[in-house]
């Protein structure tokens, strides 16, 4: 086992990261911004190194700083937690190359996987079903048309170069998909200067469902059931639960069967994510596998009493799993991301001091934070403050349940997304499980406003 | 269901009643005395009343008050919470006359197992077993001897009168019993004027082994597996846990059984606790039954999944049982009670404001709490600020898990036990499972001391 790990990040993820190696006996060192200089995970941590300026890439960015921090305080080995470095592949091989072990996986599975063409080819060698797509950019308006139908329609057309919806143009028919495509084409090549389009089937509402895998350095992979992340705004995921509301357990053996397939071809080492769209019909494809812990693992921890980041500690330092298969599940879990931001004005960011904070507690309610009533939340991160995480025997009593913490959850100072979060709770079409990717902001605008 | 449910008590458990009703959509009404209107079980409920000034006898303890603010607010029910009115058969009878139902058993149960002779006799008459001991006052020396042949050595003699630990010896042969039972019955006499004393057989390291019961109106009653509260001061429960650690499958359904039994023989409705004494050999022995909620009831919620408060206020309502047998246990469960007292100095209460209040969270980790950093602990109640319960996989893992959680839930502004239980994590004795409701007391002492 370590002797002592630093952690390169902050927030709640550091406080998490600290209490796994704590309970593993490990030593911790806290590297921090200057603007994060009174946060709790330099308190608890037994060692703290400031690496620099409060913006991302003047500190938790800056991969030498970690690297000398580490060799400073005597660190053998660094967690990345989520975000700034965490699926860094340089970051990876600095690790390695200074003889720290970097706790995630290799840097060659962290590329493979953090190129969507590499991952996509790799998924699709081991028979990973991926979204059906023309295998590279393709020019000739007849041969693109012949390949949509080939997939069926409808078909999405996207820019390579793309980004930020531009270039993306849905057709629904022939017609539409020769129009759709001049578009597309003209709209790339004045967006980024390059007009190559590619072709994928379009999901009309597709549910985001996510596996979490575990590998070790003995060949062992397994999964620990899934996680529904569909109430998504901007591609960002708001609420998570799991089981998914529509798995059956067919189902979830295909899929989970797939998703330790693919984290098998790479011998994939650590915690990951396959992410997966789930159609209408029932068929899934292959989306991208994040190389990391998620924000929302603590769902996968509550359903299977399996702590992930003690596991991924162990497996990084050459243990082996202590779960060799899927563990049973307790009964239905469900995770709401607190931000200081106002829904109503657009989710802009609310930072700004905790006047009172008090979680809410009870049978079943997890609560993961760094705040703390007087803690100020700053501008320059992300703006999640807590994660607010709920178990209930049924489905039904973890909504009840989660409205309920919601509703009980008091902070004072910023605005936060809690009243939203709570009104999705009592919606129709989320309490019927009811929900793909594109339904908050389709269907889910009433929902924004504060009723009145 | 209920419409309304008055909550007769204050600090987390109201929190706790009141999350339980709101889960069951009922609403509820939250009584306060002037020292606790700032508080949030105030906040909380859909209506309040103030019921008068600070010292409990004169507001929590008040019935009439109690009831008028039932009857004003239109509460068609009470929830007594521990403590306060909890045990009060007076009590359980005055809401049945008024037409509000009492959440808790009959007036008639309470009462029978209120007094510690009608319920022996009720538990020695359905096979329970007692702490075998004389029926009634043993006048005769030599007829005592005799006794206490029978029940073989070690036995106490106890003043009938008594209490406090006067008027109690304990003989280990008959020599030691002449003198002892002599000595015994004048203390008694001078010490309460009454010279009456029983004979019974001494436990030398009983460990307090407690069962959860839930009966419902419909004949069903269950238990839902142990609670070992052996870590005790002057009675005093500190720490709780679930397994009990030297349990067997086979002692747990003997001593489930004589549980259920008991709580049957007196048709028993809604949540309750058998305590009993495990001696050293195995055998076990009924001390008392609490006919409420208890503290470390969460312990049980942790270790089965069922919500103990929202059970009580199905069966009270009329429902079934919503589990008709034991549950599967997950894991090993402990709960300390973290009390606003300074271990080194007697734990002498240490009310004040607090200052800085952060709850640990991750992984099975469960905080039930009316604090949050600002309030004040007032002196007129008991000084338990927060029940920190957590889960591991394997004891090993709950007891680094709580003492991690100890150390990082921060309090500042009072003195409390959290440092002495991080302790008591970490001795041996008590990581070995091997503790007894004496082992404070006697060999405990030196983690009452903060290390130099």
């Amino acid at each position: 086992m370590f002797k002592k790990v630093l952690i390169a990040n902050r927030g709640e993820i550091a406080l998490r990261v600290i209490r796994a190696c704590r309970e593993l006996d490990v030593q911790t060192v806290a590297v921090y911004s200057e603007a994060d200089r009174e946060s709790l995970h330099v308190r608890f941590a037994d060692d703290d190194v400031c690496i620099g300026p409060a913006p991302g890439r003047d500190s938790y960015l800056k991969i030498p700083r970690l690297i000398a921090a580490a060799e400073i305080t005597g660190a053998d080995a660094i967690h990345p937690g989520y975000g700034f470095l965490a699926e860094n592949a340089e970051f990876a091989e600095t690790c390695r190359a200074s003889g720290i072990a970097f706790i995630g996986p290799t840097p060659e599975q962290i590329r493979v996987m953090g190129d969507k063409a590499s991952a996509r080819r790799a998924m699709a060698e081991c028979g990973v079903p991926i979204v059906p797509g023309s295998p590279g950019p393709v020019d000739d308006p007849e041969e693109a048309l012949e390949f949509a139908r080939g997939i069926g329609f409808p078909v999405i057309i996207k820019a390579a170069a793309g980004g930020g919806g531009k270039g993306m143009r849905v057709a629904r028919d022939p017609d539409d998909f020769l129009r759709s495509f001049q578009l597309a084409r003209s709209e790339a090549l004045s967006a980024f200067g390059n007009g190559d389009v590619y072709v994928e089937k379009f999901l009309e509402r597709p549910r985001h469902v996510e596996f979490q895998v575990m590998g070790d350095m003995h060949g062992n992979v397994i999964h620990l059931g899934e996680r529904d992340c569909s109430v998504q705004r901007r591609h960002q995921k708001l609420i998570e639960e799991a089981p998914c509301p529509v798995m059956t357990p067919e189902l979830r053996e295909r899929m989970g069967e797939a998703a330790v397939r693919g984290a098998k071809a790479i011998n994939y080492v650590g915690a990951g994510t396959v992410e997966m769209l789930l159609d209408e019909d029932g068929s899934f494809f292959f989306m991208e596998m994040n190389t990391r812990i998620q924000v929302e693992h603590p769902v996968t921890e509550m359903l299977t009493g399996v702590d992930l980041v003690k596991e991924q500690i162990r497996v990084a330092s050459g243990l082996p799993l202590s779960v060799l298969e899927t563990p049973a599940f307790r009964g239905h879990v469900i995770e709401c991301r607190v931000n200081a931001e106002d829904p109503a004005r657009n989710f802009q960011p609310s930072p700004g001091k905790l006047e009172v904070f008090h979680q809410p507690g009870g049978p079943g309610v997890r609560v993961d934070t760094h705040a703390y009533a007087g803690y100020t939340v700053p501008p320059y991160y992300d703006s999640m403050i807590a994660k607010l995480i709920v178990q209930g025997n049924t489905r039904e009593e973890a909504l009840k349940r989660m409205q309920i913490a919601l509703e009980s959850f008091v902070i004072e100072g910023v605005k936060t997304t809690m009243p939203f979060l709570a009104r999705v709770m009592q919606h129709p079409a989320f309490k019927d499980g009811k929900v793909h990717t594109k339904w908050l902001e389709l269907e889910g605008t009433d929902l924004l406003k504060e009723p009145t």
